[in-house]
């Protein structure tokens, strides 16, 4: 899941999601790790940016999709909805949710 | 800098930037921290996000602007050609850049 992800040529659409947590577990990581993994197995996913938590609890996490529609499904995913009501109520102190439209991107390898 | 952004209400711009180090540091730090400065006081800018790298050396930055002009006009600041530069010879082993349309965003505070 690490790294970064291989898209195809725009346009297609990134979510870009940064929280902070409350501080207490109480089982993210475990979620955490299974809302990508089942993200991943949903029609229309691209792939995933992800990377650790600095000591202020702040986390960036890239999800990209080919359309708005396949956001919005994986939105109302019935497993999501309940990560995302624990997310509220538990586990983040914060979160900002951007929904955006890739218009051009590059990409370097040494 | 550290945080989430407090951007204006859609449509504006994001550029996701998700790099890997090669591992040497050369100076990285200090120039990330004076590009994020520069970045900062630039026409257009509207906040960034950014957060620690993993062990394999992976971050995200993600950049806010008000318009594709002001990335333009960032992208070819002369300062931050030289960084380019040396990003390319020297610190990242690969990078992907994409530029997007923030079309809607949705916050939560606990």
């Amino acid at each position: 899941m690490s790294g970064i992800a291989n898209t195809p040529k725009p346009p297609y659409y990134a979510v870009i999601f940064t929280s902070e947590l409350t501080g207490g577990e109480h089982g993210y990581e475990q979620m955490a790790a299974k809302m990508v993994e089942l993200a991943s197995s949903q029609p229309g996913f691209l792939g995933v940016e992800s990377t650790i938590r600095d000591q202020d609890g702040l986390g960036i996490t890239v999800s990209y999709w080919d359309s708005l529609e396949s956001i919005r499904n994986w939105k109302d995913h019935s497993l999501h909805k309940v990560a995302q009501e624990k997310g509220k109520s538990i586990w983040y102190q914060r979160f900002g949710l951007r929904v955006c439209k890739v218009e051009r991107d590059q990409f370097f390898e040494m």
